[in-house]
């Protein structure tokens, strides 16, 4: 990103690349699809090798290539083409933390949708569309899972441990579970942690079914339905909130936390993982800009600084509130405890 | 732009903002139609004050504010929001420099299409839809020509004063006239000029008007029609070619400068202006992505080094080409002498 400071004469430049910014978005879209990073972690390097292994034209594929190499995904010297490292991790296809699959929920045509009503829900101070997404089991909720749990596998491990260190967890409640790997990754480092996760029930079974997968199936338990009106039952000690404050206003997220403050133990905590910009909320970028993505897409939702989580997290009751020093991925970890 | 040599740890960052990149495209269209930056250029400092006066609610205005802050169009201090220098120039409609105007061909549906059937494009090596803006009378080069003029004004005011340096031209030939901007900078420069504009007939009325409305209607004539296929007549000693030859391939660029090298006198010259990437196709980065725009958008076009304009000079029988030494806008301008 340059500064506008340093520009030696100002230049339409900077306009017409950001007006044509989607073209980045469909040239990574079209790369993953057509596994270009994939064909290139198996040694094929030349516009002609990476073609035939993408059964594509050679012309196309070296277009796309230089326009991934200008953004800094791939590296090219000469007629050869490389993987940049974070390519190299995350989008070669036999890699294990592959988050490819994010694509297709990160694209779906709701959300694109919201996106071309940008100037609509500005006027409204929400989105143009209808609640969509926040519709009981929408479907595009079970594509979120599916195709999200690579993007969060490693976060999910940073968080478990983070709060391992403040003890162990016997009974943990995960809200919004979805892919379900932030319960199962505190299962995993918790051996004796039962987990019981709240979401939609055609999302749970995605859930239910990566837990078995992952050795943790007969210590996660479902609680299907609206996390504001399941019965959530007492007796945990931690609890998760991942990635879901952000689609609510503040007095819906504090009606959430007093729920999961009657269902702590005194002592309990709830880690909060979120997009939590500073209080500038310009910075950090990543953090910040996901506030359009809650304009354009939710009611009344945005991305909180952390004196907002403290102040829901205090109006529903929480003593204490911290704000984790590490970042975790691109969200922050705020713990909230009873 | 953040190069990957850079990074401390591989994360998903950059690919989770590449595949939202779109959200900048659209904010930055809906910021244009809302009239963000006019309002801030009209001492609206505030959300509230810019929401009061673009009629939108505060919070979607501290949301898209906030947003475009951090993509360095706008200045952040404290609760008020100023231009960024470039915004100031040319996204306030009260600028000469205006260039908000151009966002409505730049996304054109069609062109939207184009780029979400990439894919397709990539396999091909070539665009996924039908010939479409090389259609005849096609109604979005009326769009184009009507839009594009103020992004245009000063390249051309520049490419003017660069070819008077060469002596003054006294019969112009204007390919793909456009707007016009191009010749009739050309014909303000050189006063006894005539330009003879080639483009559809229903975007040279486009040219036509901005030629009166220049005071060059007068010197202003018109060749409408395909210029592949226009008697352009004879005896010019100065052609224009702007933003043109990309949209084919070298062989149709070499027909069309042959028949522009019969049209010349001894010693005339075409001045092309053009996106021209290094001999490394991966830079400049705004010059050389332009080649995944002719990728989507057309049947074989291209962004074409120096070394491909020259060999397709030369093959139309041009003596000498040259690569001016200053960069014109987001273009480099090559001169073709016969």
């Amino acid at each position: 990103m340059t500064t506008p400071a340093l520009q030696q004469q100002p230049t339409p430049e900077r306009f017409f690349n950001a007006i044509n910014a989607y073209e980045l978005t469909e040239a990574i879209k079209s790369a993953v699809e057509l596994e270009i990073f994939t064909a290139i972690a198996e040694a094929n390097t030349t516009s002609a090798m990476i073609a035939k292994r993408c059964e594509a034209a050679e012309r196309g594929v070296r277009i796309l290539c230089d326009f991934l190499t200008i953004h800094c995904f791939l590296i090219k010297e000469g007629a050869h083409y490389a993987l940049a490292p974070d390519s190299a991790l995350f989008l070669n296809r036999h890699s294990p933390a592959y988050v490819g699959t994010a694509t297709e929920f990160l694209l779906t045509p709701w959300l694109r949708e919201c996106h071309a009503q940008l100037t609509e829900a500005v006027r409204r101070g929400g989105t143009a569309l209808s609640a969509g997404m926040l519709e009981p089991e929408n479907p595009d909720w079970v594509k979120f899972a599916n195709g999200m749990m690579p993007l969060m596998q490693r976060p999910s491990e940073m968080i478990a441990a983070e709060l391992r260190k403040g003890g162990e967890a016997h009974k943990v409640l995960d809200i919004a579970a979805c892919h379900g790997i932030f319960g199962i990754s505190v299962a995993k480092q918790n051996p004796s942690a039962h987990i019981y996760a709240s979401d939609w029930k055609n999302v749970l079974e995605v859930a239910q079914k990566n837990a078995k997968a992952m050795g943790v199936g007969d210590r996660y338990h479902l609680l299907p339905g609206s996390a504001f009106e399941t019965d959530f039952g007492i007796g945990y000690d931690l609890a998760l909130i991942t990635n879901f404050l952000h689609a609510f206003d503040p007095p819906t997220c504090a009606t959430l936390m007093r729920k999961v403050h009657v269902a702590l133990n005194p002592g309990g905590r709830v880690a909060i993982a979120e997009f939590v910009p500073n209080a500038d909320r310009v910075s950090p970028p990543t953090a910040a800009a996901f506030s359009l993505m809650m304009l354009a897409a939710t009611p009344s939702g945005d991305a909180y600084t952390f004196a907002e989580l403290e102040n829901i997290s205090k109006d529903a009751g929480f003593a204490r509130v911290e704000l984790a020093a590490q970042e975790i991925g691109i969200n922050r970890l705020v713990i909230a405890y009873r």
